[in-house]
C-alpha cells in the first residue's frame, strides 16, 4: 500500500474509526467548515449519481414524475399536523432575517435588525407540509388522481451527533409524495415503493434487506404505517435503509385537500411518502468494504475496470498501449467503464493501492513480460485474488467477472446476515445474545411500553415486524403476553 | 381551444402578462406559499431535466466531475473577498437559530431563544467562498491541478421583485468551480465553458446567442473578467443566459490557497466559475412561444409526438389502436418520445388544445375516415400547419419533421434578432432607436461613468462587448472619446 494509505484502522480493532477513515481515504467525503455538514467529494458523488440515476429510472418506470418544491417552509405549516410537528419542528434551521449590512465598526457584515421576517422560515427537514399545501390547488376531482410526484432535494435536520453519510445535518435525498382516491390505492403505493427500494438494495447495492413494518414507536411523524427495509452491517448493527409511509388522510385533513369522487361527493385525499438518502452511501460502504478500503458492487462503481501498464522504457509503454487500446474500446463498447492509467507521475504500486482503497472491482496490470507471454495480470477487489491469465479472450472474462463480483458480494452479505440472525425465547437469552450483535427474532407483546423497556435495558430496538417469513404466534419474551409473530430486534445506526 | 385555455393574453397586448399566464397555463410552474419562491411543476421540471442531462454530458465530456458542498455558509466567509461581499452579502437568507419549541401559550411553535447560533449562517447565494475554503485542503501541488468540479444545487438571493424562472428568490442551477496552475489555463477554461453554453443554447434551445465580455459595471462580484452569452427575447429585450468568470487569484488569496509549482515554489491558484440556472427556462419560453402557448424545440421537449385517436365506437378505437401501436413502437425504437393518448375522459378538442398550449412539437390525429383512406392528420406546433398525409412512411416524415422544427425555430429566432439589431452613431439616434427595443451596436468610451449615464437616461445597459464581429474603432456616441469597437446596448431582463 502507498504511504498515505497505511495505518488504516482494522475493522475488528475499531469498526467505527475504520468507517470514518475509509470515507476520507477513499475520497468519498469530508467534514466541512459548517458543523455537521459534509462535502461530498467527486468520487463519492459519482457513486451517488449512479444510485440516483438507477432509482430515478425505477421511479419513472412505476409512473412517477419529478418536480421541485421550495427549500423554505413557513413555520406555521409545521404545526398543522399534530404528530408531524412533534417529530420535526424541534431541531431545525430557522431563517429569521433576509439581509446583512456592513458592520458599524467597519469589520465584516452583521445581520440587519430591520430585515426581520414577519414569519420565520424553516429549512425543510422533509416536505410533506409545503407539498400538501400545494396539492390543495392541484387536486379537485378524482380525475386528478393519483398524483405521483418525486423530488430530489437537500434537506436539513439539526442533528447533535453526526457521522458522514449516516447522519449529517444537511443530506441529499429523494422524497416521493403521492395522492390517491382510496385507502387501498395508497396502501398499494406504499408497498410498491418499498419493493422498489428492496429491489434496488439487493440488485444494485448487492445488499440483502428485510422488508417489514415499523412499530408505532418507530413510525414516521404523521404516518399511520411506516414500511422499512433493514440491512445488517458487518458489525452486526442494523441500518434502516429506506422507508415508505402510508399517511392516511392526516395531511389532507391538515391542509384541507379534498376531491370530488365519482359520485360527486367531497372526500379527503389519501397519501403516501417515501424516501432514501445519501445514508445509502454509508450502508453501501459498511456492507462490503474491508481492511484494505472500499469494495464496490460493479453496478454502482463509477470505474469498473482499471488497466495499469508496467514499463521501464517508452518503447515498452508504446507496445503495451498498442495492445491495450483496442481492449479499452471493446470494453467501452460493452458499456463497461474503464480507465487506462498510463500517467507517468505515479508508480504502479501507488496506483494499485489507490484503486484498491477506492474499490475499483477489476484491475489489470500488463508489462513487457506479459506481452511476450500473451498474458495479463487480473486482480479482483472483492476477494483480493490475483492471477495471470491469457490476454486472448480477456474481455469475455471481464464481463463474467463483473457479474460474478456483483453476485459474490450479495451472497457474502447474505451469508453474514444469516449467520448473525438468531432467535431468543427468554429475555435472559435475549440479553446475552444482543451483546454479540446481529438480528434477534423474538416475540413481543405489541405494546410501546415493553418496547421502551427493552430499549432502555439493552439499547436494542424493534427494527421491523417482517412482512415475510415465519408467522407463528407465541408469547412475549418479557411479559409472557400473546405475540402475533416474532419481530426483529437489533442495535442500530 | 378548450375553455380554461381561452382568454390568453396576446404578446402584442401585454408581453409580460402573456409570459406569466403561459408559465401557469402550460403547467410549468406556480407561485408557492413562500414569497418569491416557485414550485416547478412536473411538466416544467421535465424540460429542466432534459436541459440538465445535456449540460451534464457536455461538462463531463470536457473533463468535469460533480461534487456537493454545503447549503449554508458561515457569515464571515462572505467578508473574505472584498468585492464579493459587496455583491452578495446584502440580500440573503440568514439562519440564526437551530431549534423551535412549543409556544408558551400552547398555540404552535416559536423560535427557541436559547438555540441561537454563535455565528449566523447564510443560505448560499453562490458557492465560491465555501468551495475555495475547501480547495485549500485539496490543493498542495501542481499535480493536484487542474481541479475541474461542478455542482448542481439550489441557491437563494432575496430578490425584491420576482418573476417565475427569470428571477426567483430560490433557484436551481449548476456552478462550475475550477482551479488552475496558470493564468492562461484559467482563461482558456472560462472561454471553453462560455463556448459550451453557447453551443447548448444554439443546438439544443434553438436560441441564438452573442458571446461577449461584460463591462466592469456588470462583472460578477469578485471576477477579473465575466464572459456572457446574451439572447434576445421576442419583445426585443436582452436576457443574460449564462456567465463564465475568470476570477484571477482573488479567491485563492482570500482563502489562502497556494500550490507548489514545478520549481517547488508556492504560488496562488488561478480560478474560474461559471453557471446557468432555471432562468434558461424563462429564456426558452420567451424565445419561441406564441399566443397559443408554449413552443418547444424538439430536442428539449419531454414529449415530442402525441397521437390522438378520433372515434365514436369502441370498434373504431380498436381498429385505430391496432394501426397506431406498431407506429408508437417504431418511433420509440428511434429514440423519439411519443404518447398515444386514448384516454376516454377527455374530448379530442380538449386534448388538441392541451398539447398545443404545452408545446408538443408534433401531433397526429387519426380517425375512421383516415383508416379507410390510409391517411393521418399531421400538425406541427411551430407553424401551426395541419395537413393530411399518407400513413405509409409517416415515421420517416416525423424524424425529418422534428429536425426541421428544431432548425426552423433557430432560424426564426436568428432572423428576429438580426431584424432587431441596429447601429446608432449619435446619442440622439440611440435614444430614438432604444425605444423600439432590440440590440443597438454603438461606440462607447469604455468608462463606467458614461455607461452609468446611458443607463440612467435610457434604461439600456451594455449587454456585452462582443468577442466576434466588427472590431472597427470609432468615437463614443456620448463623449466623442475613442472607442475600440462597437458594444451591444439593450434593455434587459
Amino acid at each position: 500500500m502507498a504511504k498515505e494509505l497505511k495505518n488504516f484502522t482494522k475493522r475488528e480493532d475499531n469498526y467505527s474509526q475504520w468507517y470514518n477513515e475509509l470515507v476520507v481515504k477513499a475520497d468519498l467525503a469530508e467534514q466541512s467548515a459548517v458543523r455537521g455538514c459534509m462535502v461530498i467529494k467527486p468520487y463519492g458523488y459519482a457513486i451517488w449519481e449512479k444510485m440516483q440515476r438507477q432509482l430515478d429510472d425505477m421511479f419513472k418506470a412505476t409512473g412517477h414524475q419529478n418536480a421541485y418544491f421550495p427549500l423554505l417552509i413557513p413555520k406555521s405549516f409545521l404545526s398543522r399536523e399534530a404528530d408531524h410537528v412533534e417529530g420535526f419542528a424541534k431541531e431545525c434551521a430557522v431563517v429569521t432575517h433576509y439581509r446583512l449590512k456592513t458592520s458599524p465598526d467597519g469589520g465584516g457584515v452583521v445581520v440587519d435588525p430591520e430585515a426581520r421576517l414577519e414569519e420565520e422560515l424553516i429549512i425543510r427537514p422533509t416536505s410533506e407540509t409545503i407539498i400538501w399545501n400545494t396539492y390543495k390547488n392541484w387536486i379537485q376531482s378524482y380525475r386528478d388522481l393519483p398524483l405521483l410526484v418525486n423530488q430530489w432535494a437537500n434537506v436539513m435536520r439539526w442533528e447533535m451527533r453526526t457521522r458522514m453519510f449516516l447522519r449529517t445535518a444537511e443530506f441529499l435525498w429523494q422524497e416521493g409524495h403521492t395522492a390517491h382516491a382510496t385507502k387501498e390505492e395508497a396502501e398499494e403505493e406504499a408497498i410498491r415503493m418499498l419493493n422498489v427500494y428492496a429491489e434496488f438494495a439487493q440488485d444494485y447495492m448487492a445488499m440483502p434487506v428485510i422488508k417489514g413494518v415499523k412499530s408505532a414507536n418507530e413510525r414516521f411523524a404523521g404516518a399511520l404505517e411506516t414500511y422499512t427495509i433493514e440491512a445488517m452491517m458487518q458489525d452486526g448493527k442494523a441500518l434502516q435503509s429506506g422507508t415508505s409511509h402510508f399517511l392516511g388522510q392526516n395531511f389532507a385533513k391538515a391542509f384541507e385537500v379534498t376531491f370530488m369522487n365519482k359520485e360527486n361527493k367531497p372526500e379527503y385525499v389519501w397519501a403516501t411518502s417515501w424516501g432514501v438518502s445519501t445514508r445509502l452511501m454509508g450502508a453501501l460502504i459498511m456492507t462490503h468494504s474491508d481492511d484494505n478500503g472500499l469494495v464496490l458492487p460493479p453496478k454502482l462503481a463509477p470505474l469498473q475496470v482499471v488497466i495499469v501498464p508496467i514499463y521501464k522504457t517508452d518503447e515498452d509503454l508504446a507496445r503495451i498501449s498498442a495492445k491495450v487500446e483496442p481492449l479499452v474500446a471493446q470494453l467501452r463498447g460493452k458499456g463497461i467503464s474503464v480507465k487506462y492509467d498510463d500517467a507517468d507521475n505515479k508508480r504502479p504500486g501507488f496506483k494499485f493501492a489507490d484503486y484498491e482503497v477506492k474499490g475499483v472491482p477489476v484491475r489489470l496490470a500488463i508489462g513487457a513480460r506479459d506481452l511476450e507471454n500473451g498474458t495479463v495480470e487480473l486482480f479482483r477487489r472483492d476477494t483480493l485474488e490475483k492471477e495471470s491469465v491469457p490476454f486472448e479472450g480477456i474481455e469475455e472474462r471481464i464481463v463474467y467477472l463483473l457479474d460474478d463480483i456483483q453476485n459474490t458480494l450479495f451472497r457474502k452479505a447474505l451469508e453474514h446476515r444469516e449467520r448473525m440472525t438468531v432467535t431468543a425465547d427468554t429475555y435472559d437469552e435475549f440479553k446475552e445474545k444482543i451483546e454479540k450483535g446481529g438480528f434477534i427474532l423474538a416475540h413481543w407483546d405489541g405494546t410501546p411500553e415493553t418496547e421502551e423497556k427493552i430499549k432502555e435495558e439493552t439499547k436494542a430496538t424493534i427494527r421491523c415486524i417482517p412482512l415475510d417469513g415465519d408467522k407463528t404466534p407465541g408469547k412475549c419474551m418479557v411479559t409472557g403476553k400473546p405475540s402475533a409473530q416474532r419481530v426483529i430486534f437489533a442495535r442500530s445506526y
